[in-house]
């Protein structure tokens, strides 16, 4: 047997995608494909002199080149002249020298957001976490399998702990009857009536508001232009404009954060807002962790300003703090992790592969 | 100082109330008020005698007598013949001989149901979790404080344990990226297109319908008559008719329990009716424990004929089983349990007590 030599353009991917796709199997018949795993920078130079080094297009499953120090111009300018194409699955992307790409020939794309309602569930289970405080129920209740008991001991606690976020629960008091609507002197809510303000009304804040306004919350949006009335009636459910979260705050049960992180907005959640907040308010972020203040936020929990905070993005994102408190709300960025949007991400950059390596056309170009 | 008899009506409350709730202060202006705690049938009894031995009203803020063997005929015998109302703030309420109270000529009430948003509020957190596995990413995040680790470990688990419903981590192998779109084998989902199944469509299967229809979600609703086409089109989302389970078992993504118990309704999910479920099915029960056949549930679970369960009611409740598995969500039956709720059926009783005492009023009387 000899070797057959493919001559089959050769395309890389990073993290993976569903196999077992229609489109991905369409692809592999004009497409080599090689799975490839970041391991170190060295490591990944090494390789792009040898078994990568005539690959076309890069797919990221998101940006990935984070783990090896970012792709920076040192980085760029070792990529092999066959690569034509980046493309990542992912909306955001950062830490990627687009210049030292676009001055190189490559291209970079990044895919839409298909995932608005993914990320709008995400809202609701912090949402509803924090007014509910549902999550903290069902902590309490796996270690005393007993309703009323769970109830009891959870609003018996006199000695909620602000500064480590943590309810030190009594087992050896007598516990009076809780029907479950305080936790501790915490009273849990219910969301109707409440006032929910969304600051970033794109398509994830207007999913965002229709799923908190069928809650029965009042909705106010803040967004740079208001929107025409003819958009607010589409919308299906009423709301209010405010420019600047300075003017709603005082009024604001919830505040709920989908914007990316530009020079405008990076810190806006901080000392000086919180002051202006409703005491007790719910801060949701899916946006970006830098939106925040985090020394600030946890401030504002630990002096009861602040009643709960659910987050799905974090400041030093991949990593997480504050994982012991318990007026807090955490989930691993999986705003838009669904199979749904997974697969839909992936077709998106198949498809952008296949047009650009074999036709020139691309979307979503980034430089 | 002579000690001041007062001539005030005395009522017994069992369980509390919010007593800074007006309602309640012009209450003690009437009426003399005592709390007290059951604690024992035998202290309750011998205090009937001393100081309950001239109540005219009994206020449980639930049904409270279960703690002592339940209020049967022989327990009824001993009530005070100055007792003329006992009025509970449950909708539910079970273990009470109404038969004997009306024979003493003691009048039972119990309250009407004010929280249905409370219920759907805590169906959406279970229906969430069943769909994106948000408690279980949150659990283990709280473990691995890092997203990406985080994602990884649950994503690449290869050995979900479906016997006991754990996922066995496994933190020496090196894990491949993951978005957050499966937890080991089992893919994460949104619920947009998905159909959900409402089994029993009053008060609160209304509100759960119009909770999960803004999720994206195709709504079927089982109810013992359909509803008019003019009550279908008040409801504000769109729905299909079903006269039994059996007729769309198959086609349900999420079948959710909002009925009380019944003899035609307890047992109603068993054996028979899981078979005809689709793959993964999501069941939510806010309505009994007895609605669903524990073993069979737990059967279908490790057959993974059905995905996830989420709990908020037991059928052996208060206490509650099954608390490692990680394929079910479980809340202390805090459905309706808001402060907003807790108020409402206080002021309720508290003014039923008043009228009935006052004027021989009398409302939701079930003897």
């Amino acid at each position: 047997m000899t070797e057959k030599r493919s001559t089959k353009p050769l395309v890389a991917f990073l993290g993976g995608l569903n196999e077992n796709l229609p489109e991905f199997k369409q692809f592999t018949k004009t497409f080599d494909v090689v799975f490839y795993e970041l391991v170190s920078r060295e490591q990944f130079v090494s390789d792009l002199k040898t078994k990568l080094h005539n690959v076309e297009a890069i797919y990221g499953a998101w940006a990935p080149f984070g783990k090896i120090g970012n792709l920076d111009k040192e980085l760029v300018a070792k990529l092999p002249s066959s690569l034509k194409l980046i493309t990542v699955c992912s909306a955001g992307f950062g830490g990627l020298d687009l210049e030292a790409l676009r001055e190189r020939g490559i291209k970079f794309c990044n895919s839409p957001t298909f995932g608005a309602s993914a990320v709008a569930e995400t809202v609701l289970y912090h949402v509803l976490n924090g007014f509910r405080k549902f999550g903290l129920f069902e902590a309490i209740l796996r270690q005393n399998p007993h309703t009323i008991e769970a109830r009891s001991l959870l609003g018996n606690v006199k000695n909620f702990d602000a500064e480590s976020g943590v309810f030190v629960l009594d087992h050896s008091k007598k516990s009076k009857y809780c029907f479950g609507h305080h936790v501790g002197t915490i009273e849990v809510h219910s969301p109707v009536g409440k006032t929910a303000t969304i600051i970033g009304f794109g398509a994830i804040g207007k999913e965002v508001g229709k799923r908190l306004s069928s809650l029965g919350m009042n909705i106010i949006y803040i967004k740079r232009n208001k929107l025409s009335p003819e958009e607010e009636a589409q919308l299906g459910y009423k709301v209010r404009y405010a420019a600047r979260i300075h003017d709603v705050a005082a009024e604001s049960d919830c505040i709920v954060l989908c914007l990316p992180a530009t020079p405008q907005s990076i810190n806006m959640i901080n000392k000086g807002v919180i002051q202006l907040m409703k005491k007790g308010v719910i801060l949701v972020n899916v946006g970006r962790g830098s939106l925040i203040n985090d020394e600030d936020m946890i401030q504002g929990l630990k002096d009861g300003h602040i009643g709960f905070v659910g987050l799905d993005v974090f400041p030093e994102e991949p990593l997480v703090h504050h994982c012991q408190r318990q007026d807090m709300s955490l989930t691993p960025h999986v705003g838009s992790a669904t199979s749904e949007n997974f697969d839909q991400t992936a077709i998106f950059c198949l498809k952008n592969i296949t047009q650009y390596l074999l036709h020139g056309k691309i979307e979503n170009l980034q430089n």
